[in-house]
């Protein structure tokens, strides 16, 4: 293989395609980025056996052929080497050569033949949708996944399309995250689990331009995004998500308007008095016009009234103050309205078309303590 | 004691005192910050009894006291505080209430008494340099000093006055550094060891402005840094420094003078293959108009051709690549110029004036490995 491309596309492929790389693995090949040069095209993929992902990278070919290089060592020569043409050659042996003006790196490389390929997948059943919505919809959901081997399902997202209208759904057993979209089309339904890895990596390599594209391709087993000059594959989470069905109602005893940025400071600034260790809860207390904001632990206390607007009756309510930072600081919006119903029963945060509706449960506190 | 400061100031002061307060102590008083209130003037304190700070704050007094508050709590309180006046109160038991806009916060304070106080030092002996000089002396030097309990001496920095010449100097047992600059003035002789951690400290609260002056203090156990608003007293380390007289000799027998970027970033380039754990060395070999650096691990090697003049002998010679890299990154100049007697001798960094000087020992390599 001998190619030569510009630092800045070659540095863009690898970092793309390094987020499928896997971290932890005793298969040194699953380590490494595959490069295949055929068919005029060069093209880099990593494959953690879990999330694939493919890019094209433009640059001049010399010589068609397939070489798998360690991910990390080649991503660092790459970013430390001047902003001029790379070429990459390797020997018989897959010895490669990386040279750039005056630098010659020299490393071992591995036959492209041992490395795991991504699985073909049919690209039949599809949504289109934009890189900024697909980006959005991934921010304001992923933080309540729940980041657990033993608990596969809670740590994937709910995707679902029936009609014209596309769902993603997030929770981890205290609280559940839920974005509603239109899309510009009808599609048939699908209702599928997305690890939350898979999200996380995609929404790092999506540019979230609103005017660009993204492809989603479902199969039974398989979820593929195709945007840009990229593929990614992921493998879909068996199984069915919970039904939160149930959990979707208008119903409340009281519905308190805020502007979002003084909640979600009054709360920011609480937390300084809450260490990891000792999980103090964040106390509102919902009168006329008015909501006291209490949290007390051993470092000391704070309070702090906001101005609210408030329908139905007064209520006293604790929450994980985390939880209620996770959702505020994921809307956009300048006033949210929060509903709840008893100090016992779950609170939402919802705006009027439920385009994202936060569930979060409510927690028992001492008053005097 | 009662007082209301601009959120601002009062950040800006306990930002600047924290360098001195403890983070690992059985005492909590040397984990706050005491605040004095008196003769119409507050005063931020912290001392952990090898350093200790003071600095003055803009504000109102309402009723002078002396509180010592958690450096932590407090820092954190005004930096999550909305940018408004601040308003400080303490009651007989030290209670202290702390609001801003509608959050008030309640935190429990110590009785300022039990704080100890800076060590009262006579201001004779003194020298004037301006803050840009003095972080930049600092900034050139600090890398080379070791952070190493059982060694105090490598811990400082030699501080030496004699005439109007100004000389630091800190070294690890494999490298030395040293910085000379002319002072406006002649002072008496001075020679003394300042711990390394004030150094840094104090490059960190100076705002290295060429126009503002530092005011240093020399006695036989300390030394007091003056500027803006601050005072920094600091205990020295007992005992005499290196001799390093010997060391400095304009001997050689290479003269290589390069681009400093040039090879700084090769180097830099080239250290990618080395892992933590095993040393490899950088190998340079200098030649008629050209100095091939060479890198060889398990990882795979690096060479690179610069260029160079050359006066004298042609040399072969190993370097710890991080010794040459956190010279090189401090060195201002365009060119460098690298002297050398032999592979077994050290290295001399320096400009023509010897207003800087690195040394760094070569290490032994073998040329196949």
């Amino acid at each position: 293989m001998k190619i030569s491309c510009p630092k800045s596309s070659l540095l863009k492929g690898v970092n793309i395609v390094s987020k499928a790389v896997s971290s932890k693995t005793t298969m040194p090949i699953l380590e490494c980025i595959l490069f295949t040069v055929e068919n005029n095209v060069i093209t880099l993929t990593a494959n953690d056996m879990e999330l694939g992902i493919e890019t094209i990278v433009d640059g001049t070919i010399y010589e068609d052929g397939k070489l798998a290089l360690d991910a990390k060592i080649i991503f660092e020569i790459i970013r430390k080497l001047p902003d001029n043409d790379i070429l990459i050659e390797s020997d018989a042996a897959c010895s490669t050569t990386i040279v750039c003006e005056k630098a010659v790196f020299t490393i071992p490389g591995r036959d492209g033949e041992e490395f795991a390929y991504l699985p073909s997948v049919e690209t039949e059943n599809k949504i289109i949708i934009s890189q900024f919505t697909l980006k959005e919809l991934i921010r304001q959901t992923i933080f309540s996944t729940l980041d657990n081997e033993n608990n596969k399902m809670m740590s994937g997202e709910l995707l679902e399309v029936s009609g014209d209208e596309l769902r993603m759904v997030s929770l981890d057993g205290h609280r559940v995250s839920l974005r509603n979209v239109k899309l510009n089309d009808n599609y048939p339904p699908v209702k599928i689990v997305v690890p939350g890895k898979t999200l996380s990596e995609i929404s790092k390599i999506l540019t979230g331009e609103a005017d660009s594209e993204v492809s989603i391709f479902f199969t039974k087993n398989h979820i593929v995004f195709e945007f840009d000059n990229t593929v990614v594959v992921s493998r879909l989470i068996e199984g069915e998500f919970y039904k939160i069905s149930q959990l979707l109602h208008d119903d409340y005893e009281t519905k308190v308007t805020v502007n979002k940025k003084e909640l979600l400071n009054c709360i920011d600034r609480a937390t300084l008095l809450v260490k990891e260790s000792d999980k103090k809860p964040i106390i509102m207390t919902v009168s006329e016009e008015e909501m006291k904001i209490q949290l007390k632990s051993t470092m000391g206390s704070m309070n702090e009234d906001l101005m609210i607007t408030k329908s139905g009756s007064d209520i006293m309510i604790g929450f994980n103050p985390r939880f209620l930072i996770d959702a505020l600081r994921v809307i956009d919006d300048e006033e949210v309205s929060l509903y709840m119903i008893n100090s016992k029963s779950p609170c939402y945060i919802r705006d009027e078309e439920n385009s994202y509706i936060y569930i979060i449960l409510p927690v028992t506190f001492n008053v005097n303590s």
